[in-house]
C-alpha cells in the first residue's frame, strides 16, 4: 500500500471511529464499515488528494477530510444503489452487498448516517479553518445533492424521458468533478478551472465502467456483470462499441491531461492520472488498448 | 398562519427551490417538495426558532437557517421511516407517504437527497459567519446521524438487544435537542444548557407521540394508529397506562420549563413550551389532562 492509500484508509477508519462508539447500535456500526471497508480501488479519495498535492497542500489534513467526505459518500451512494428497489445486487467487491448481509433496514440506515458522517467529518476536521468549510461543503455537497448530484443522477432512471447526459454527468461525474474541485479548494487553488479535469476523468470512468460490465467477468468486478443492457441503461459500449469506447476513454484521458490548470505538480500529476486510466480498464482491454 | 410559521415556510421553500431547479429531474423535485408540503406542525423549527428569540437572535437568518436544516431532516426520516422495509406506511400527514406517490427508489433517493440539502443549506446560509457553521453543523448532523442521532435510534430497531432509553432519545428526542442547541448556538449561548430543554421536550413529545398511537384518530394524526403494540414498539402507554403516561407528559415539561437557562425572552417560551404541550395531546386527551 503506498502512502497516499495508507493516508486515506486512516482518514476513513478515523471518522468511521468518531461516531462507531459506546452507545451506537454495535449492527449498524457493523454495517457502516462493512460499506466502507475493505474498499475498492479509492478512485476519487486519490484524484482529491493528487490534486491537493499538484497544488502543493500534499501534506494539508483538510486534504485528507476532503478525501474521506468523498469516498464516504461514494460508499453510502453504492449501499443505496444495491438495494433491491433499485439494482438489487447481492455482490459489492466481491461480498455480500450491505443489506444482503444486514437486511434492508440497515442498508438503508447504514447509507443515510454514511451522508451524515461525511458532512460531520468535514466540520469536524476544518474547524479550524472556518472558511474554507462552507465551499468544500458546498463542492462536496452539491455532487451528491439535487440538482445534479448522484441522488439526481440515480433519479433519472425514474423519469419517463431520460437525458443521458445529464444522468451520467450526475450519477457518476460529479463526484469526480467535486474530488478535483475540493482538492484545489484545500489549497485555495481556482476550483471551477479543476472541475473541467474531475468532469473528463468521471466521464472517462464511466466509459470504462461501461466497458467493465460488457466486458470484465464477475471475479474482476467484484459485481454482476452484464447489468447495463439487462436494465436498458444507457452505455457508451452499447452505443459506440467496445472499439469506439476504448478511443473514446482514452481521448477523455488525454483532454483531462491536458485541462490541467498551472500548478507546481502538474507533471506528476499528468503521470497518475495516466496510470489511474491503465488501472480502470478492465484487464484483457488494457493490453488491447495500450 | 403565525409570523413564525411563515418564516419557517418561506425558509424551507427557499431551500428547496435553491436545488429544484433546470437540470434536476422533475419527478425528484416533486417527491422531494411533497415530503415538505404541506407540513405537519413544524415543531422542531418553531422550537429551535423560538430558543434563538429567547436568546435575542429573534431576526437573525441564521436562526431560519438552522430551523429549515433541522425540519428537512425530520422530513427525511419519516420518508424513509414510511418505506416498505419500516413502518411500510401508506399514509403522512393524511396524504399518500413518498414512497405510496412515488415509488420506492424516488422515496429512497428523495430522502438522501433531504439530508444533504440540510447541510448545504446551512453552508450557503452561514457563509459570511463562518465560525458559527461548524459547530452548527456538528449540532444538526449529531442529531441525525451516529452514535445517537436518528438513523441509530431507527437502527435501535435492527438490534437483538434494544435499550429502550438510547432507542428514544436518538429517535425522538435526538432532533429536539438539537433544535433548542442550535438555536442557542445562533445567539452565542451556551449549547449543553439549552439542550437539557430539549431532551426533556423531545421525552415529552414521544410519549405525546405514544398516547396518540393509543387514542387517536386516523383522521387527528394522518397516519395509521396502533401501530406500536403492533410491531411490539416500547411505548410509555404501554408501560405506565393512558392515566401515567399523561402524568409523565406533564411532569416532563414542567421539567422542560424549569431547565430554561437565564435569558431575556425567558417568560415568553415557557408560554411557548406550555402551548406546545397543549398542542401535541390527543384532542380528547388534552381535555381529559387540564
Amino acid at each position: 500500500m503506498d502512502a497516499t492509500a495508507a493516508r486515506i484508509e486512516r482518514a476513513l477508519s478515523e471518522a468511521i471511529d468518531s461516531v462507531a462508539v459506546e452507545g451506537c447500535p454495535p449492527r449498524l456500526a457493523e454495517a457502516v464499515r462493512h460499506a466502507v471497508f475493505p474498499g475498492g480501488a479509492r478512485v476519487r479519495p486519490r484524484l482529491c488528494m493528487a490534486v491537493a498535492a499538484a497544488c502543493g497542500h500534499g501534506e494539508d489534513p483538510a486534504a485528507d477530510a476532503a478525501a474521506a467526505a468523498i469516498e464516504l459518500l461514494h460508499c453510502a451512494s453504492l449501499v443505496h444503489d444495491d438495494l433491491p428497489c433499485f439494482d438489487d445486487s447481492p455482490l459489492r467487491r466481491g461480498r455480500p452487498s450491505v443489506h444482503s448481509a444486514f437486511g434492508e433496514p440497515l442498508a438503508v440506515l447504514a447509507g443515510d448516517a454514511l451522508i451524515v458522517l461525511a458532512f460531520e467529518h468535514l466540520a469536524r476536521r476544518l474547524g479550524d479553518s472556518p472558511e474554507r468549510l462552507a465551499p468544500l461543503l458546498l463542492t462536496v455537497g452539491g455532487s451528491v445533492g439535487m440538482p445534479l448530484g448522484i441522488t439526481a443522477g440515480q433519479a433519472w432512471e425514474c423519469e419517463p424521458e431520460v437525458s443521458v447526459a445529464h444522468y451520467h454527468r450526475a450519477k457518476t461525474g460529479a463526484l469526480f468533478a467535486a474530488a478535483t474541485a475540493a482538492g484545489a479548494q484545500v489549497a485555495g487553488a481556482d476550483a471551477a478551472a479543476w472541475r473541467v479535469v474531475g468532469d473528463k476523468i468521471g466521464e472517462a470512468y464511466q466509459v470504462a465502467d461501461d466497458l467493465r460490465d460488457v466486458a470484465a467477468t464477475v471475479q474482476e468486478v467484484g459485481k454482476p456483470v452484464g447489468r447495463d443492457a439487462e436494465l436498458k441503461r444507457p452505455s457508451a459500449a452499447g452505443e459506440l462499441g467496445v472499439e469506439g469506447a476504448i478511443e473514446r476513454l482514452k481521448g477523455l484521458v488525454k483532454g483531462a491531461v491536458d485541462a490541467i490548470p498551472e500548478c507546481p505538480g502538474r507533471a506528476r500529476l499528468a503521470e497518475v492520472l495516466m496510470a489511474e486510466a491503465r488501472h480502470i480498464m478492465p484487464k484483457g482491454l488494457a493490453q488491447h488498448a495500450a
